[in-house]
């Protein structure tokens, strides 16, 4: 166990410090009285029953290891979520400017959705981190993704692990209506992003949550 | 300021404590392994600005008061956010079950929607802050929601106060078109809880974020 | 696991109320600008590996129970740094007074030192936490006392463990020392206490940390 | 304000972000089992009333520039607690070999304390702070000492604002008295230094607070 959490650490320390630097993009729109693109953001260092069940599904040993780092380059995530579709193409163009990490991977589930219905946008990243034994570069993940897609994927995620990924086709039938809606409710949303952007200049000295 | 410093410090503090509390709720559901009816749990004291809108409104001098306390009953304002619209009842239930706040008043805008679309249940509490000179009791709202609901109702907040309430029938019309499709969401969302409930005791240990 | 994670619980919920609470004393005092009594708040459940042994040297079987509550007030901990002696009296006085908890018992370690050196101020209070399953009392200790005081009780408590409590009398012969300097460091800062109070009011301005 | 806002706005996200890199170094300590050098870790953007002061003090305008950013280069403020003299070093040096700031000025107030009888040790460094716009590298302060050294800054730095500079020598007199009684108390506390950290191997799982 002691050795998972010396593995691990790097890690958790890499989540904490996105966290607040992401957090941060959010707050300095806030500042310009201009339309934030980022609702909120998570952060999550992938539980061991998770990352033992991937290390299953690659055939390999489930031990700390460079092998292990390289295979699962989502040990270390990160969420963040938009109100419009449009603001996640803002997202990823901000990260892509940073200098204090370096995007090595983009997968855009959005223009091309997952069979299930999954609509997500994902970056690969690496990360230094500092230790105390020198600095160590880690993989993260950021996912970026509307409140919408955000909800159907939770909902989706915890149904594939009851039926481990062989879903009945009545629930997969189900699982498709609503990501329809969710579908929708992104569209129906994009068509007032206009009038909301303009509006939440006169709003910000107002802003209650 | 430092007037209404003092007389917001109370909101402040039972806006803290109730956060704390809330999300305690969700943690107990998740170590029982059972459906947590609590998605996430925001707060905030209201802003000045909002205050002194509101006194205008209601007509009665900007001033920190008990009349002001009286009238503004959600000073204090917690945000909790359910995945499914059957999670509201449960969750209402709880607050009326806690013995360290007392409802003291409930309206129902998902049985009875608002003209605008808007759907959410409002509580206003009774809350009893210990202070250095003693206990304050102070009132709080707490606005329980779907998250569709929620995503809704930012929506329609930053567009009211833009046209302070006299919204043009186009943008109108396509607020409505996005209820209906956050409606549908909820819809299609209530029709695989079953499934996701009975889901989700497999899970916990994988839970991610 | 699952059996102790579920006793802990609301220790957990209740160590995480009390922390916002007794640190929103202080809060309270520096909008006053008055001298606040309190400098930090810090608050842990105890670890397990430190329940075991406090079963162990009682006697009383290592399971989740009624008899373990009651044997260990100290499972929720909480403890108070005070800037002088004198602001001790005042912290416990302010606990008295509060409605949401009850002081059940007072140790007054710093008029009766322990034979060790250790001086502390301990309260065992009643504190009712709302629970899924309806409301639960349980048990804290809050410990008050000085930076001092705290300093060296952490040096203390880090020896004992290696020693198991036989403590080498050379060892024991250092840590007196470092009691004296302790107590003599808090006796100079006494001596100049009503010089800081009366400074303080007008600091709050400016104060940084 | 809103110009104050904006200047102020990398150096509260360059403190959120160190807040959270220099704890780290104190997690990591903690799982490797050795003696933590680091006992807790405080930061602050500077007080508008502290800004305003030192401009007057330095004679430079009291408004958002590079000028004023190069003349007080502790606008970002971190502090690090350390339980003995000796870990003090030790904490210096893991700055120095961190990539993601350079030190660029370092001053020893413990080998030559100020004639007030202040201790602590002082770093400036750069650190790149990602904003919307791009990178803004900032200045920021890291003071380093042990909690007697900043129990007696803390006083000390109270009656200074009484006093502005001017203190009466009766008052002077006690805060010698109170320096020697800090500055004895450390040397104890390093005479039992070596018994602490070999007990500390021994203790990490039952570590409490």
């Amino acid at each position: 166990m002691r050795q998972w959490n010396q593995f691990l650490e790097p890690y958790k320390q890499a989540v904490d410090e996105l966290k607040i630097k992401l957090k941060g993009i959010r707050s300095q729109y806030n500042l310009e009285d201009i339309h934030t693109p980022i609702e909120f953001v998570t952060g999550r260092v992938k539980p061991l029953a998770s990352i033992y069940d991937k290390t299953l599904e690659k055939g390999i040993p489930f031990e700390p290891s460079a092998e292990l780092a390289a295979e699962l380059p989502d040990i270390a995530g990160l969420r963040m979520m938009c109100q419009f579709v449009d603001d996640i193409g803002t997202v990823v163009e901000i990260l892509r400017q940073r200098k204090d990490l370096k995007v090595i991977e983009e997968r855009d589930y959005i223009s091309n959705k997952k069979p299930s219905g999954y609509r997500s946008y994902h970056v690969i990243i690496e990360y230094p981190v500092q230790t105390i034994d020198g600095e160590k570069t880690i993989f993260a993940e950021i996912q970026i993704r509307t409140l919408a897609m955000n909800f159907w994927a939770s909902i989706e995620h915890t149904l594939n692990y009851k039926y481990e990924g062989e879903m009945p086709p009545a629930i997969n039938h189900r699982l498709e209506k609503a990501a329809e809606a969710a579908f929708r409710l992104d569209e129906e949303m994009s068509l007032i992003r206009d009038e909301i952007q303009d509006a939440q200049q006169y709003f910000s000295a107002f802003k209650e949550y």
